[in-house]
């Protein structure tokens, strides 16, 4: 893929350097949008790509700025005319048009809302004031509805004259007389139907929708649990106000999933550039996570100080501290990282809860039984006392079935008192865990050690 | 949704206790297939479930049992006779069919291959044949393809009778005499297109397609960037031989991220079930990183004992032990999760590569700047020895360094050597930083211990 963008960078170019007006426009209207706005992206002069843009029609240019960032388009558009500016968001579709002027800054946002006409400028507005991580905040208001008392040839008539874009005619939604939606019939039902059939008979009245208010992750799960290709949204009184299509929960999918491993690895850059995100936003939204580890470390640091008698008269304790460490963790990241994952999929359910805490909890036991013989009969023949096998086994054993209770029961508690279970992420539970198996340590070897 | 399901399993329940089976059966014509193999995977009662699969027809039944374990299907498809059972094969999409037929024993594979019509069967044989996470291993062969050289009217004709499901109806390909992909064309440029003009002239000749042998994450992330709702599929000689589907897409994304996720946790339960996975599967998947994780601990104990005189003169060394480790893994985790995640949606290429190491290492330094001298302060004032402070805020940022250059680096160069970067998981990489961040420790405690 990438290389065909660099292919395209070089032609493109060319066509720059040389002014070859008329070859440039024929060739961009072969080119997809997506990658023209990459072309855009990777050019450095601000007025070639401005001529670049000059050189599309509105409607192309209107599907290229929806793929570049709010801040470079509006500076993009800054010296065209409100003509022609107008024309481009006119071709916008309108979740499009509001997540972009939902970026802008309130002086822009006033500038270019301005330039929609009047009932296209309200309709944004509207969908500009949902939450963003809402189905009102991932819908679009263009969808295709008919009445249910109309004929089939009648619909598609309706459906000729409001000439939707071919993408967006998956599913014909059907609404009475007070806007409710009561059905859906699809483009080749409608048209293989006899033409005098009246929509009420023909189409099928159990039709999925999701609430505007309804979380965009429960509608991502919805539309990918029954491969819908969009889902309709209705406000409380069953009103149809907008559609989502599968783009758009594609969307989803790939931000959930990369919050959710950013918060396991205790890092919140949840931006769509996050991996080239500005080097002071990086620092900043790691700094929390490890000033806690440090906490945590300190902490143990403690244990460890009142520990100190010990560990003079037998330093070897010393030796077995980080592997007790890092096991503990990596066990805990484990469970904690399939509850996170199965509760996001929504394969941890109120049905499932106690089967997995059981599951993990026995592998905590089995692991530990395992790890901790193995442990022990190593720590025995590497130092030649059997007390500290015996110490440093028993440990390894508890530390690991705390770790995997701890790694599951931790996710599934915050999600019953409704925080996100991802936050209950890594550095958090194996800093828990650190402290807990120092303790654990600490007082085996006292009670063992201390009878030698 | 999960209360949904359990008042239809109520209902479905009563149905069953009253054998009322003509409204069972009007019941079931409402449901939608997914929900019914959910009733159906929480009946316990195995003549139950055969009996609510009996009062299906064969397109519907063919729909649930997609949703089903393979292996739960060939259990209940047991008893069923050999026509009924092939009706219902007959109704399955041929890359679903394949998918079923891929986990079965060679014995029942061979069984319901029989079942198939025989052009079928080879079909279904085909997509067998492919590797699973491979463009033809997620395709299916069930498109819609029409010449180059007829007219829009014929065109309409062809579909008619073919009478595609309308699901698959998204794009209509266009294929020259030798079977090659040569454009595309909506079902709605059709119908708009007057009767009389001829294919070649009116479709888009620009047409993405993937090769069946490409990775499914590229096609994916194909299908994502342009918002497609499905790609051609094409052998070498550019022939079309299938179609993914975006929802086969979604499925795609949510099994990588599931799997990457894991696989930063040291843990590779990859199968779909996996958070409900028989507990011998999840010991099993964990315990080889456990014991790289041993070793590693092993190891940091060899260090350490190496280092036994310095500690049994200072055991405040020992103190910052946990501290040190908890914090130069967390760094080095938090890189290599931002690092993996960017490999994965495509954010860093090799256009981004070195801005990316550039911008980590610049990270690991200000971390380290920041929290080396906050633990120097913190050692100071705990233990009363400024020699003890510079050497734990040292290593901090000598560690942090490391982690950081270590975390971006070595999933980047993986990458470039053709292993999937995910698995050069946190317990590796933690392992490694552990027993670097102990060396570069005791290194510095003797030179700056030793002049006490």
């Amino acid at each position: 893929m990438k290389e065909g963008t660099n292919q395209l960078l070089t032609v493109i170019k060319g066509f720059l350097a040389t002014k070859d007006e008329k070859h440039l426009k024929q060739f961009l209207l072969d080119m997809h949008s997506v990658d023209i706005a990459e072309v855009i992206s990777n050019i450095t002069d601000k007025s070639d790509k401005q001529y670049l843009l000059a050189q599309l029609d509105s409607e192309q240019a209107a599907l290229v700025l929806n793929e570049l960032d709010a801040e470079v388009v509006a500076d993009l558009l800054q010296d065209v005319s409100s003509e022609r500016v107008s024309e481009i968001l006119d071709e916008m579709s309108f979740d499009d048009a509001a997540d972009f002027l939902g970026e802008l800054s309130e002086n822009d946002k006033e500038k270019f809302l301005d330039l929609f006409e009047d009932q296209d400028a309200e309709d944004v507005q509207e969908l500009m004031d949902y939450r963003e991580d809402t189905a009102g905040g991932i819908m679009t208001t263009e969808y295709v509805a008919i009445p249910d008392s109309i004929t089939a040839a009648k619909a598609i008539e309706v459906l000729r004259e409001t000439a939707p874009d071919a993408e967006t005619v998956y599913y014909v939604y059907v609404i009475n007389l007070k806007n409710q939606l009561v059905g859906v019939i699809s483009l080749r039902e409608l048209i293989i139907a006899s033409p005098d059939s009246i929509i009420i008979d023909i189409m099928r009245k159990n039709v999925m929708s999701v609430n505007v208010n309804e979380d965009q992750e429960d509608v991502a799960r919805l539309v990918a649990k029954y491969d819908f290709l969009a889902v309709p949204v209705v406000d409380d009184k069953q009103h149809l106000i907008g559609i989502i299509t599968v783009d758009d929960v594609i969307d989803v999918i790939h931000e959930e999933a990369t919050e959710d491993l950013y918060r396991m690895a205790g890092t919140y850059e949840a931006e769509e550039d996050e991996t080239l995100a500005r080097f002071s936003t990086a620092f900043k939204s790691r700094l929390p996570w490890l000033l806690i580890t440090m906490m945590g470390g300190m902490l143990s640091g403690q244990v460890l100080k009142n520990f100190s008698e010990q560990l003079n008269t037998v330093v070897a304790l010393a030796f077995f501290i980080p592997l007790l460490i890092g096991m503990g963790g990596n066990v805990g990241t484990q469970s904690s990282t399939v509850t996170v994952r199965g509760i996001a999929t929504g394969q941890i359910n109120t049905t499932t809860v106690l089967k997995t805490v059981l599951r993990e909890s026995m592998v905590g036991i089995s692991l530990g039984t395992v790890m901790g013989a193995i442990v022990a009969l190593a720590a025995y023949f590497w130092q030649g006392s059997i007390q500290l096998g015996l110490v440093v086994g028993l440990t390894m054993f508890a530390n690991m079935v705390t770790a995997a209770t701890m790694g599951t029961v931790v996710p599934l508690l915050l999600k019953k008192v409704g925080v996100d279970p991802a936050t209950a992420s890594a550095p958090f539970i194996t800093t828990t865990i650190d402290i807990l198996g120092l303790i654990i340590y600490a007082t085996l070897a006292t009670l063992l050690l201390g009878i030698l």
